[in-house]
């Protein structure tokens, strides 16, 4: 079948990747929508950092976790999928064939849970078909279109950075940032009653999409700066900011700029090295919350909410391609003022 | 009245600073004893760079808060002070003359709230006589050794970031060196009911008062690193992380070394820029809270647990000098083994 890797730093479509076969527990579904994520492209550019990093670090449990994939090898990639039940392994069970489900992009296996994507032997969302575990997977309402059920993953990662932060209804926010990660911080923050909302970006077409899923003020920080529109709307009170850009600078900048005692939540990727003035966060007695991913039940009610019309993500998706077209689409994420959200429909 | 001052980098003593004479709401005390902060040493060094964070940066209330000194003038400076009461301004009241009293160094003015240490006209601890305001006085109980009192403020410190950090009793915590600001960490993760608690420092005099304020285990990082320690002793629990060093590099090193879901709380004040690696706060979702000062209670409640003796401060105290010998010991705590706190007794 197709498959598309990462080889060599590279988007390659391949034709002779072998048919996967559902073992006991696992599913074989045919993909059929899979968002690009940003954290793709930044394991495209920064793979090597980001793995050397991962050895690094101490601190995560022993079984489960990242399984660093081999650079030197093809990756496959892609978790942010919607796919058709097609088979099931021997003695396994879960929704009839045809049924459209999803699931967190991670594998149960005897020896803990493993990661999905960024693996070098299980295909992932860029493929035509893979497997899944069938404990984990996620069945949408009949009917609903693969494409959106395809955004579950994305907008879980807004959810859970919400839930994180521990904003109250009526309290306000800032997010800095309205690609793909900012947009789903958006559209949880109005979900949850936060008010105002105040949003920026650079791009026109993004701050048009940041209006779209919620925010109630939306700015060019060229133009106005995020703090000086939340001291135009914030009535005084501390908003609690989201960092969804993941550039190195904007953590410092949120820590120089925010309130006393804000509380800065960094749901933006940054994979380089950063500089930070401690000072700052000491005098204003800030708190930064990293946040990442999303837990089991922040991903099924995020479909819940898709499937009920609570979340409208329809909006973000703003490219189709097939399998072909991945490569240039990578090149494509990369002027940010033509898209939040494209989709592989292999 | 004498005074020691900060000019040109260096302690430096005054015989010519004009006597105070206390207006109305101002009482005009003795000094008994005033300890030297971590924070005088600190600014004396990086003094201009202090100043110049604080002009970038922003969020801070217009009224009250850091009033800048002009550092090409003489600068008082002395901040955790014991004082007897000689006199009162006009229409102001407050205990006897002779009591002993502390106050949280700040003053009360029509304009506000001020700092009482770092001004260039305000004569702080480091001084025969000083003014404070009549509302602020907290009342030593008959009998108390001022040089007891003198450590509420830096104690005080350390009751703050524990209460910060949201730490509940029969969690366990690992505190990042065993300075003052360390000292008064572990001394209140004790009365919290924290355990265990896991200390470390370079220094062998400052590892044997770690034990004496209570912590629970002590290690010597260059022999077992914190989280090693953690790991024998904390059943597989996620410590509360509180860095009190305050150099580049310690907040990175404790992201990088902390258990996935730790709050890091950073309590030493570092005043340099320093580099993060977002990546590994994000990987383990960690929690990084910096905190300054104390609140009104904490203050108060702090001189209370040294007056019924739940906090027993004597073994923090190293050292004493009068006035005059304040420039060498700004020299002496340059050597980190030889003492935790040296009191001025004026």
């Amino acid at each position: 079948m197709r498959s598309a890797v990462l080889r060599d730093g590279r988007m390659v479509v391949r034709g002779d990747v072998p048919d996967p076969e559902p073992a006991f527990g696992q599913v074989l579904v045919q993909v059929k929508a899979c968002g690009i994520c940003g954290s793709d492209l930044h394991f495209a550019r920064h793979g090597a950092t980001m793995l050397r990093l991962g050895q690094e670090m101490r601190g995560m449990p022993e079984v489960g976790g990242l399984t660093p994939p081999d650079p030197a090898r093809d990756v496959f990639m892609g978790h942010e999928f919607a796919a058709e039940v097609l088979d099931y392994g021997p003695d396994t069970v879960g929704p009839a064939p045809g049924s459209v489900v999803t699931s967190m992009p991670v594998m149960l296996t005897m020896a803990g849970v493993r990661d999905l994507a960024y693996s070098n032997d299980l295909p992932a969302g860029y493929s035509e078909r893979m497997l899944l575990s069938a404990p984990l997977l996620v069945q949408a309402p009949g009917g609903l279109d693969p494409r959106l059920v395809a955004l579950t993953e994305p907008m879980a990662v807004g959810l859970h950075a919400v839930n994180r932060s521990g904003i109250k209804a009526g309290e306000g926010a800032i997010v800095l940032g309205s690609g793909p990660v900012g947009l789903a911080v958006i559209a949880a923050l109005r979900l949850a009653g936060a008010e105002p909302i105040v949003a920026t970006d650079y791009s026109a077409m993004r701050r048009r999409l940041a209006g779209v899923m919620g925010a109630h003020e939306v700015v060019d920080p060229g133009e106005e700066p995020a703090f000086d529109a939340w001291a135009r709307l914030g009535n005084g009170r501390t908003p609690v900011v989201f960092e969804a850009v993941g550039v190195p600078g904007m953590i410092d900048d949120a820590m120089r700029d925010a309130p006393r005692h804000s509380r800065v939540v960094v749901v933006g990727v940054c994979m380089e090295p950063d500089r930070i003035t401690p000072f700052w966060g000491i005098a204003k007695e800030l708190a930064v919350q990293f946040v990442l991913g999303y837990e089991p039940h922040e991903f099924a009610g995020t479909l819940t909410a898709i499937a009920d019309g609570r979340l409208d993500v329809a909006p973000l998706i703003t490219g189709e391609v097939p399998l072909e077209g991945l490569p240039g689409a990578f090149e494509e994420l990369g002027s940010p003022d033509r898209h939040a959200k494209i989709l592989v429909v292999p």
